[in-house]
C-alpha cells in the first residue's frame, strides 16, 4: 500500500476520533491494513485510544484486535486497564485470544484473566496448557456439536441459535454422549435435505481429525490438501476437544516457512516479529551458529598452513581463494535452499537421493564449465601465468562437482536422521565446501604446476 | 507419513483394483497423501489405471486430480485418451482444471478442450487468458450470484438450486443488472433471517474485493487477514467475474514463500516443482546468479594482488583468509535472510531502516566481540605470533560490523526502489562483503604489524 494512503487513512482516523463518530471510527480502522495497525494504534495519544475503545465497544475493539500480530496485541492492550483489556479479550475468538494472553507478561495476564468471566477465562486458560505450535495451542473451543438423533431441521434450529457463539456454523459435528466424535455435517447438505431427514444418513462418517498434540503443521495441510474449512481436534479417545479453522491455515504456513528461511539464513528461529526481537535475543539465537560454523571453518586454516610451501612459492594462488571458494559456496547455497524448500513442501523424500544426485552433477558439468571459462577469462586478466591460469580453472570445474554431490547429499540424508534439513543452512554448506575447496585447489595447483 | 503406511496403502489400491470394488479403490486414495499421489498413480499399469479410473467415474477421478499438483496432474491426465481426459477436467473445479490444461502440451490440450462441453471449455480457456499468478489466472466462475431485488429466501432456494456446480454457497453476491458488484450475503445470515427479509437489508455492502489483474499475493492477504472464505474478482467496471476461495490461500502463499527461498538461496526461481525440473532449465535459473556473483567478487583477487607485499612478507595472515571473509558472510546472511522475509509478512518497511541499523550494530558489537576472542584462540593454537593474533582479532569484530551494517541498510533500500529485496541473497551479501572484508583485514595489518 502506498505511503501516502496509509497517511491519509491515519487522518481520517484521527478527525473520525475527534468528531467522536463511531462508524467512521470502523470504518478508518477496517481499511488500515493488518501489519499497519500497531503502528497507527500506538502513535495515538492515551486519551485517543480511550475514546476509539469507548466508541468501537468491547466487540469493535476485539475485531481490531483479531486482526493484529498476537505480540502486537499484547503490546497495543497493555494500555488498556485492566478491565478493558478483559471485555476485549472476552469478545475475541478464544484461540487468538489466548495468544494475546500468552504474550502478555503473566501479571497482567493473571490480573485480566481475574477480570474476565469466568467461562471465557477458563476457556484460555485450558488453550493456554496445549504447546503453541501443537494443534491444541491453535485450536478453538467454538464449534457447533450435535446429537445424531436429530434431523436436519433440528440441526438448522440449533445452528440459527448459536451461530451468535461459534467461530463457524458451515461444519456441524456430530458427538455421541460421551462427546465422541462421530461424524460432520456441512451447512450446504442441512440447507439441501428436506428438514425431517435423520442426521445419520446425512452426516459424513469419514472425517479427518487431528489430535491435540500433533503439531499444527499437520493441521494445516489436512485443512488444506482436502480444502476443509474447519478440522476437528480430538484428545487420545477421540473425544472432540476443538476445532481448527481455515483461517489459520495461513498464519501456521507463514510461521513454518519463516522459521525454515531463519535456518537457511544460519540461525535459530526468532519466534517473534523481528521488530519485537531485543538485542539479547538476536545476539542468543545467532551466536551459536557463527560460532559452530567458525568451528567448522576453522581447519581452512590447517588447509593453508599445510600448502604454506606451494603458497609462498607461487603467491598468485592466494589471489583466487576467495573467488574459487565463493564459487563453491554458491553453487552449494542455491542447491540447498531449492532442496530443503522441495522438501519442506513434501515434493521430495530421501529416497529420491540418487536420482537428485545424478541431476546435480550433470547440472554441476555445465556450471563448472561456465565457470571454469570464467575463471580462465579473470586469470587473463590479472596477467598471471597461463599454467596458475589453468590450475585454477581446474579447481573452479572440480570445486562446483564438488560442491554440488555435498550439497546434494546432506539435506536429504539428514531428513533420513530425522533431523531438521533446514539445519543445513546455506552459510554452512558454504562453510563445509570452503576447506575441502581449499584441498582441491591446491592438490591440482601442486599436480600442474612445478612446485617442488 | 511413514513409509510402511503409504506401501501399505498402495498394496490396499491394487488390490481394490484387482477385486474391482469401486469403495475400496476411492478409500484407499483418499488415504494416500496428495503429494504421494503422482507416485502411486504412475506406478500403475495402463490397464490398471483405466480400470481405477472405470470404477471411479470420471467425478471421483477429478477429486483424486484436484489434489495433485498441476505439473503431476498433467502428467498423469496425458496416459489417459483424450475423451476420458475431457471427461475428467468437465468434472474439476474450472480454476484446477486451467492450471492443469496450463501444464499439457499444446496439442494435447487443444484436442482435449475440443472434446469437452463447449461450456466448460470456454470457462477453462478464459481463465488460462489471465496471467498465472494474477487474482484472474487463480479465480473460478463457479461462483453464486442474485439479483439486489430478491428476498432471503428466494435467495436460499437459488442457493439449493445452484449447489452442486458452485465453488462455494457459503458467500452468494449481489450484482446489478450489469454484473457490477453491490453486496455479499452469507449463508449464514440468509439462513439465520426470517424468509421474507429484502437482500438489500441484510447484504453488506463493504465487500473487499481484487482486481483481475492484482497480483494473487494481495487475494491471498486480503483473505487471510479478512478471515474470509472467498473474495471476488472484478474488472474495470467493477463488474464481477469470478472468486478467490480460501483453500487457494495456502497454495498461493506457499507459492511465494518457495520463490522467496530459492531467491534468497542464490537463484532464480524455479517456478516448477524440482523433481519437474530438467537440467537446462536448472543451468539457466542457477548459471546467472553465479556468474554476476563471481563478476562481484572477482575484485577480491585484486584486493589480494595489490596487498601482495604484506602477504609475502607475512604469509601466515593468508590462513585466516578463509575464516574472516566466512563470518563476515555469516552475519550478512543472518541478517539478510532475517529482514527479507519480515519485509515480506509486512513487518517491516523502508522507514524502519534507522532502527534495523541501530539495532544491528548493537548486536554486531557483541557478536564481533565473541567472534574476536574466538579468532585470537584459534591464532593461538596455530601458533603464529601475538601480533598477528591481534591483527586477526580487530579485524574480525570489524569485519562483522560492516557486514551487519551493509546487511541492514541493502534489502531495505531494494524494497525503497521498488526491486525484490530477496534478490539480496545469502551468497549476494557473502560476496560483497568478501572484498570489503579482506580491504578491512589488510588495512588492519598493514596498521598493527610492521610492514614495509
Amino acid at each position: 500500500m502506498e505511503a501516502s494512503t496509509i497517511e491519509q487513512l491515519e487522518q481520517e482516523l484521527r478527525r473520525a476520533i475527534a468528531g467522536r463518530r463511531p462508524e467512521a471510527v470502523a470504518e478508518a480502522l477496517r481499511a488500515i491494513p493488518g501489519e499497519e495497525l500497531y503502528r497507527v494504534l500506538m502513535s495515538l495519544s492515551d486519551n485517543g485510544l480511550s475514546v476509539t475503545f469507548a466508541l468501537l465497544g468491547a466487540e469493535g475493539a476485539a475485531k481490531v484486535f483479531e486482526r493484529m500480530d498476537a505480540a502486537q496485541a499484547a503490546e497495543v492492550l497493555h494500555r488498556f486497564s485492566l478491565a478493558q483489556a478483559a471485555d476485549i479479550l472476552e469478545e475475541m475468538a478464544p484461540d487468538d485470544a489466548a495468544d494475546v494472553v500468552e504474550e502478555l507478561d503473566p501479571l497482567t495476564a493473571e490480573g485480566i484473566l481475574v477480570e474476565m468471566h469466568q467461562e471465557e477465562a477458563q476457556d484460555i486458560r485450558e488453550l493456554m496448557g496445549y504447546r503453541p505450535d501443537s494443534a491444541g495451542g491453535i485450536m478453538t473451543p467454538a464449534y457447533v456439536a450435535v446429537s445424531p438423533n436429530l434431523t436436519a431441521g433440528e440441526v438448522l434450529r440449533a445452528v440459527q441459535r448459536l451461530a451468535e457463539e461459534a467461530e463457524t456454523v458451515y461444519y456441524v459435528y456430530v458427538v455421541d454422549e460421551a462427546d465422541r466424535l462421530q461424524g460432520v455435517l456441512s451447512l450446504r447438505d442441512i440447507v439441501l435435505k428436506p428438514r425431517k431427514t435423520p442426521v445419520t444418513e446425512i452426516m459424513n462418517r469419514d472425517v479427518a481429525r487431528v489430535r491435540a498434540d500433533d503439531d499444527q503443521e499437520l493441521a494445516a495441510r489436512l485443512l488444506s490438501e482436502r480444502r476443509l474449512l474447519a478440522i476437528p481436534v480430538v484428545d487420545a479417545e477421540d473425544r472432540l476437544l476443538g476445532i481448527i479453522t481455515a483461517d489459520d491455515v495461513a498464519d501456521v504456513l507463514q510461521e513454518e516457512a519463516t522459521e525454515d528461511i531463519e535456518r537457511l539464513g544460519g540461525s535459530q528461529p526468532l519466534e517473534v516479529p523481528y521488530m519485537h526481537a531485543g538485542v539479547a535475543q538476536l545476539v542468543r539465537k545467532r551466536v551459536g551458529w557463527l560460532l559452530l560454523l567458525f568451528v567448522a571453518g576453522a581447519y581452512t586454516s590447517n588447509v593453508l598452513a599445510h600448502f604454506e610451501g606451494t603458497l609462498s612459492q607461487v603467491v598468485e594462488l592466494a589471489f583466487f581463494i576467495p573467488l574459487l571458494i565463493g564459487t563453491g559456496g554458491n553453487v552449494g547455497s542455491q542447491i540447498v535452499t531449492t532442496l530443503v524448500r522441495a522438501m519442506a513442501v513434501g515434493e521430495l523424500g530421501f529416497p529420491d537421493v540418487l536420482r537428485v544426485i545424478r541431476k546435480e552433477l550433470v547440472v554441476g558439468l555445465f556450471l563448472g564449465g561456465v565457470m571454469a571459462a570464467a575463471t580462465l577469462i579473470r586469470a587473463a586478466t590479472l596477467h598471471v601465468s597461463l599454467d596458475v591460469g589453468l590450475a585454477v580453472a581446474v579447481a573452479a570445474l572440480f570445486i562446483v562437482l564438488w560442491s554440488a554431490l555435498v550439497a546434494s547429499i546432506l539435506p536429504l540424508t539428514l531428513r533420513r536422521l530425522r533431523a531438521d534439513p533446514a539445519v543445513v543452512s546455506a552459510p554452512l554448506i558454504t562453510t563445509l565446501v570452503d576447506g575441502t575447496g581449499l584441498i582441491i585447489y591446491f592438490t591440482i595447483a601442486n599436480l600442474l604446476l612445478d612446485v617442488t
